[in-house]
């Protein structure tokens, strides 16, 4: 396991520790999170523990199907308690950004229907200003390159993400744009512009959601208390 | 034919006179547009025109190949020179509601790419306030049943359509929810609201759009120049 790997699993422990018995749980997706389902699944197996996963990805579905952890599709439930997912960019608001692995849209609906929300980070992810990662868009497939045109005069250096020379597909069967904006001065500003535009489903910035955040450094993880 | 269907048939007689040759025209949705779409077919055989159809619906797209109307999708082109289609329900100010046949989501993405837009109706579709025709939203199937509660709780009276006893689905493979308002007292407000709402699509209010509004009355079509 490389150092970076063990830092991950260190913050994805820490991380399972504020799952309780009976609680519904958002799983998020991507590398720090297979960690955390890890964890998760020998938590589950050790303490016996009554969890409802709610994944947020068909990789992460069946991941936590192969450990043994109860998961049901979100139409099932009616609440979720927790959420635990990572972030791709974090700014001193804790603001954030999310989509690097494109799963961005169930993501934001597990996120918005969770009572909490922990994000598991390492510590190159915490940064003075989000921009730097580019901003993934996933949008409807019909029109797309006419809001590729659109998003290009407004300067904002949008890119269609592939999948060698196919568009990359989303578990929603729609296309990703990813802008390479350098920096957001006003995320809020932006978020409100890009929920506004036709043919966008849904923005990268999960602005106003994480309560709690994870970063895993050198000498452990380390726990902020965000909102 | 029904008298009816004679009005829907002047009237779309009456909006293709506004097509010219060459022109590239978006192609609107709904028993209204099947009209104009015979009308255009008519011109396009008797006058030679070149014109290039877009279609917002794979129904319209069919019945422009069965006239000889050639057509290309919406990512072939780089811009659409006028776009006639139909309206479910129009207030005072022109602004729209659309979406009573699910095509929405295309129809507003053809919209807004579109030089000019120009709706045929019959005279039943004026109103006084926008709100007793049902206002549709294209919505994302995964948390569906979470934003449907969203809805209900805050007095929206929302109602999943059906296809018999499965979720209608649109062309891009989405749900629709109709919101029974009633009356939709400020439509910019609502509209702003249900697009910063994550997993709405895109919602059937069609605001500062349309640009001529062609009216079927008894005694012939009216013509208005909304903006």
């Amino acid at each position: 396991m490389t150092h970076q790997d063990e830092l991950k699993q260190l913050a994805g422990e820490a991380a399972v520790q504020f799952i309780e018995d009976g609680m519904v749980v958002g799983l998020g997706t991507g590398s720090t999170m297979k960690f955390m389902v890890n964890a998760l699944g020998e938590r589950v197996k050790k303490e016996h523990l009554s969890i409802v996963g709610v994944p947020t990805s068909e990789r992460t579905k069946e991941q936590a199907h192969s450990l043994g952890i109860q998961t049901k599709a979100i139409n099932e439930i009616d609440h979720i308690d927790l959420t635990i997912d990572g972030a791709d960019q974090i700014d001193p608001d804790y603001q954030g950004i999310k989509g690097g692995g494109g799963a961005q849209l169930w993501e934001k609906i597990v996120a918005i229907n969770s009572t909490k929300n922990i994000w598991i980070v390492d510590e190159t992810k915490m940064a003075d200003e989000l921009g730097s990662f580019p901003l993934p868009l996933e949008v409807i497939p019909y029109g797309s390159n006419l809001l590729f045109s659109r998003l290009k005069k407004k300067g904002y250096h949008p890119v269609f993400r592939m999948n060698g020379d196919k568009y990359f597909l989303t578990d929603s069967d729609n296309y990703i744009i990813d802008l390479h904006l350098g920096h957001i001065k006003h995320p809020h500003e932006l978020a409100l512009e890009l929920d506004q535009m036709t043919g966008i489903i849904e923005h990268g910035l999960f602005l106003d959601l994480v309560n709690t955040i994870i970063v895993g450094h050198k000498d452990g993880p380390e726990i902020i208390k965000a909102r």
